[in-house]
């Protein structure tokens, strides 16, 4: 059996658990984590509190191999991220230069106020996440990865992050649409199916659109050819159970 | 001071931590539940498995007044939430006559098979939550609400939770924006506002559109009347910003 590559993700902010916010952090950072081959395990939405995102970040760490933070780490007072996660690794945290040298790319002394030099505080030892979007820069600390909260900033930091990825077997997927059929229809025969083949998870997911409601049949694995067998027998299923 | 209720929200499916689906019901149930006087306290995301289903439930049970999972149960074999809730709470699980009995509301006899009798298994105790959408119902189980994961579903199912919860004293909020502005800018004159006022929390949330830039303040508290004032030195703020 292969050894599965485990992630983490905690996304920071009371605007998440309010519902003023819709996340799309989550799911940008699963579909960039598929190919390199590193499985979400569990993702925890909490409010802007040092205690607790002092305790999750100890325990994430030491539950999965990578760790992804999100938000709380723009200017204003609200923006605890830093603090926390210096506080859960047990370290100092401080105006570095060479944060402040990336946010001088951006801002004139005249804008670098107190507010904005808060930006620059990174944990004793962390090192920093290149932001092309904004410049104020994310930073990893052992094995935990603090990002923006902003969709699109969060996303250029990604970009200096792949390469301190050591994967796992990438996880493949196929899908197969079922039209018209109900979730019961397929239950059965889909727990069969997935009984014969070792190492393969499939899933159904119902949708009820406006004009089309059915089932798609996701099937995922590590072994491509075993996922083309059984992507060939959910195309049967899907015919007999829609014809 | 009043006291806060609390509530904790459980999120189950593989299909969130891949990625392939972006969760709306936690926004959904955090709007639903806010003037009901009942703040969401932490979200989880978590995987079809069986232990983190059973410890989460058990965890978010002791810690907030309600808790809500959405996901798991439907027809088919990786559908599991149920019988996780009854091992949480140690009770017995089995096809109960009044949840039948709703699925015979929408199912005949023939399309009744094992599989869609899953449904109908309803922990010892707890009791039905109506489904309008599909009929196949949720349940509660002490303090723990269990929805279905499907958006339209699981807020069809809402309308049978409003009276079982005794609410809070509401929360209100307020937005001002102030365009053209970095959070930096504004970051110092907030955290001085915030202080003047107890029970009162600002957030700033940057927005970046193609053709506007700007910050959005957002003022939350009970007392309404606090809130107009609060409200009035967040546009003069503003105002200064920007002009």
């Amino acid at each position: 059996m292969t050894h599965t590559v485990t992630a983490g993700i905690i996304l920071i902010g009371d605007e998440l658990l309010s519902g003023r916010t819709k996340d799309t952090n989550l799911s940008t950072i699963a579909k960039w984590l598929e190919p390199l081959g590193v499985q979400v395990m569990e993702a925890r939405i909490i409010a802007d509190d040092r205690s607790t995102i002092i305790e999750t970040v100890r325990h994430f760490s030491a539950q999965f191999d990578y760790v992804f933070t999100t938000g709380g780490i723009g200017p204003t007072h609200d923006d605890i991220t830093a603090d926390c996660i210096a506080s859960a690794f047990d370290r100092g945290i401080s105006e570095r230069e060479d944060a402040m040298a990336e946010l001088r790319t951006r801002y004139s002394e005249e804008d670098l106020n107190a507010a904005r030099r808060r930006m620059a505080r990174i944990p004793d030892g962390a090192s920093l996440i290149k932001n092309p979007v904004s410049q104020a820069p994310g930073f990893q600390t052992e094995n935990v990865f603090t990002m923006a909260g902003v969709p699109s900033i969060m996303k250029g930091m990604l970009a200096d992050i792949g390469h301190r990825i050591q994967g796992g077997a990438k996880v493949y997927s196929r899908t197969v649409l079922a039209e018209g059929i109900g979730e019961g229809d397929a239950a059965a025969p889909l727990a069969e199916i997935e009984k014969d083949y070792d190492g393969v998870s499939i899933g159904s997911y119902p949708f009820f659109n406006q004009n089309l409601t059915g089932v798609n049949f996701v099937v995922r694995g590590r072994d491509e050819s075993v996922l083309d067998e059984v992507e060939a027998k959910l195309r049967t299923l899907a015919n007999s159970l829609t014809s």
